[in-house]
């Protein structure tokens, strides 16, 4: 598809932003100076400019002209504690389960479990290929294969970890029912029960649970808010304490949105290759960068093949397909034998509708509207949370993803605020799930990829009023 | 669906020889005698002989009549010894990869995985199903669901087992990604690693590896070709191990075919009642028995809720769906709890098609066509066993399923056997596979569910040349 000329524009003014030409709070030239500068009309400029602030890179400041924004992650400001937490049990699950149970309950607007909707997957284009697959393919449907994985599939995940920057043949992939199957395979392959796992915090409540259910123990490690996982706090823990492996989601991280830069991914990988300890990578955001980059994973950087990397279609193409895969570098023989074991393979069907998918060539362009979409949500959260809630309130700034973070004022408590969101048939999850600690009960997280119907304005405020309302109890007490 | 006249006839006729009217041996009235019996035509009368002759009930007597056959497990002629082994740790993952592995090789014509082939799946009416499914239904198919199954696929099962005699309501029911994932979730939810397991020997080879995969220790108990595991030997074991739960397969078992008889079922139940040990039942082969009875699962017979049900459509419907089922009584928490931590929740896509299929009231048809052809194949090679293999050889004589289980003659070893048979391009298991023990190395088992393009004469008289070869060696030796 060819990129239009508006696009082009805002794919320039994008760059400059971010290499610094314009720094945050900068004023952007006038839309008759753009204009002239890059040749083309006034209204390729205004709808250029539209792009860049509806994804939340510039904002309008009535009769004064464009701005840049603050960067990512400014708005949330606190130190990273240097010291990791001690190993322990994880004791979460009871609570998790409860609290999930609520977010799926009828009439409940679920702005909690971070699983984008439906709506924003490709439905028109996978019905078509899905229908193709079955009237093509009918016994490959039918029949089990004791494989790792289908040809094709293999062949387009690995060209685009190509892209990604890692060199891995398709014959090094392994396809699992989803990225939470991959996280379990690898854990299973690289640990025993009563092994310590290191991870961030706050971290995937998703991985809190497995590690409960395998009966490991967890090390937390500080995660900021923009670098994500503190590298020097990992040193420490790993001086302290017998590690048998880290998992991490370095790209976007659930909840914080954290994107760990490049030089701290190679920095983490060289670390853990010194002292022979396994990186288990779940990258399942890697693909949702809104300026359409793809950073390069941590595996791109693993020379000892020690990093055993994870992602799935689940938050990008579609979660109800369960498509997950596994690179898992030195471990292949046990990934591959803890898979085996699990479930034998995943199914034909929906490894053939995902691989003809990416196979079609259409799945960068779908990327672009989805990611331009979940931008502008995520923008529009952020502005409404801005408004609606009391002063002191902090938002995670993401460049990607649709999982926002929100820290309550005044230490209010997640799971209280929890409670009176779900009377008001609101569903948020409060930041006690992200930590096997009580270090993140002020917090609450929010998907921003939820269900479109759901009226995200008339949400917000009354969320507001909810942290408004507490605010003052607390005050008043 | 109308049953057809010759089908009639055969079925009162199949009906007088399992209530022992006529007995192993005996000789049927002639033709022409029970046309004016039954008032029907003497072609109706020949159809319906045609059809138990397929069988495997009755055989022709050159110039004499029809006769009735052997009843099953009469050829296997074996004392099952009544002591358990000791428990142990399994080690035949390594072995049965390799073996596993070969039998999937290019141009082998497999006999060995005990799948049945994609010919024998409702292929075109599946893909009718699938097409709809994708038509109507695509927000749910590309959408993931955190329960514990699809409602419709819920609902068809808990009707189909209380027509087996279980009181299960849909709620109970929880689906998996197929029977092997059923089975590691239910270990998981009743032992923990070093704990010990009973199972059949010789037993399901995925069971066996699956236990080592989850470093449990395994306890065999002897198993009868007829009657299945030997309660007295499971009771000694019981006295003198501390043993956290026993699996088995008490419909069809896999090597031996055996089937146990519902008083046995009920003894077992009640046995392990007493003592509080939960049963993990498998029951894949249960609606495949050859003459379209539904035999109770030991489910049938809980009054505590400490039988978990397995099961799957991997063997009737498609193993390639991957669609398996438990029933997991008193178990259900925890159940549920390790199949959320395994992969969240089953694919809804392969749930919608076979429950659309279930409930289209067209599974028994078909049903009945499918254990027609897979009874047809059993007795085609029993009856080229007993032409091509040397004299001693032995065969199962199952009433249902798909495996055989073959005792090479003098003590022959099956895995040299396996390897000869390679050489012609042809797979089986060694009998090695099925236990941890070495008790079974001179057997061999068969899948008479390959693929329909194999002509299975030529192999088995090539696998017969193999035998009496090696027998010849050995007595020259």
């Amino acid at each position: 598809m060819k990129t239009k000329l508006y696009q082009q524009v805002a794919d320039d003014l994008r760059g400059l932003i971010q290499q610094g030409a314009y720094c945050p709070g900068d004023k952007l030239p006038s839309i008759r100076l753009l204009a002239t500068q890059k040749k083309v009309s006034i209204a390729t400029i205004q709808r250029a400019l539209e792009e860049l602030e509806m994804v939340g890179l510039i904002e309008a400041k009535p009769k004064s002209g464009f701005y840049v924004r603050m960067p990512a992650g400014d708005n949330i400001q606190y130190e990273t504690p240097l010291l990791p937490m001690l190993p322990k049990s994880v004791e979460i699950h009871e609570r998790a389960s409860h609290i999930f149970h609520q977010c799926e309950g009828k009439d409940i607007l679920n702005l909690g479990t971070s699983y984008p909707a439906a709506a924003y997957s490709p439905s028109k284009l996978l019905q078509k290929i899905a229908t193709q697959v079955i009237k093509q393919n009918m016994k490959a449907v039918v029949e089990v294969h004791f494989s790792t994985g289908n040809q094709l599939l293999r062949e387009n995940l690995a060209k685009r970890l190509g892209e990604a920057g890692c060199r891995i043949n398709a014959e090094e992939v392994i396809i699992t029912n989803g990225c939470l199957e991959a996280l379990s395979v690898c854990l299973r392959a690289v640990a025993k029960p009563g092994d310590t796992i290191a991870l961030e915090s706050p971290g995937f409540v998703g991985l809190f649970q497995l590690i409960e259910s395998m009966g490991y123990r967890a090390i937390e490690i500080p995660c900021h808010p923009v670098d994500g996982m503190s590298i020097e706090a990992l040193q420490l823990a790993l001086e302290q304490w017998d590690i048998k492996a880290v998992a991490i989601v370095p790209t976007f991280s659930n909840p914080l949105g954290s994107n760990m830069p490049e030089n701290h991914r190679q920095k983490l990988v060289e670390l853990l290759a010194d002292k022979e300890i396994p990186l288990i990578e779940d990258d399942l955001f890697g693909d949702l960068a809104f300026d359409g980059s793809r950073i390069k994973p941590c595996k791109a950087f693993d020379k000892k093949g020690l990093v055993l990397y994870c992602s799935s279609a689940s938050k990008t193409i579609a979660s109800g397909l369960r498509v997950g895969w596994i690179a898992p570098g030195a471990f292949f023989k046990e990934v591959s034998y803890f898979k085996t074991f699990t479930n034998i393979s995943a199914p034909n069907f929906a490894q053939m509708v995902i691989a003809e998918f990416l196979d079609s060539g259409r799945y960068d362009r779908y990327l672009r509207q989805l990611t331009t979409t979940l931008a502008q949500r995520m923008y529009l959260f952020q502005r409404l949370i801005e408004n609606y809630f009391p002063d002191g309130t902090q938002v995670s700034h993401p460049q990607g993803g649709c999982v926002l973070w929100v820290m309550l004022p005044q230490g209010l408590d997640g799971y209280h605020f929890f409670k009176q969101a779900i009377k008001n048939k609101i569903a948020v999850i409060p930041g006690e799930l992200c930590s096997a600690s009580d270090k993140f009960n002020h917090c609450i997280r929010l998907n921003c990829a939820c269900e479109p119907e759901i009226k995200v304005e008339s949400c917000i405020q009354q969320l507001g009023l909810i942290a408004k309302k507490m605010l003052n109890e607390k005050i008043n007490c």
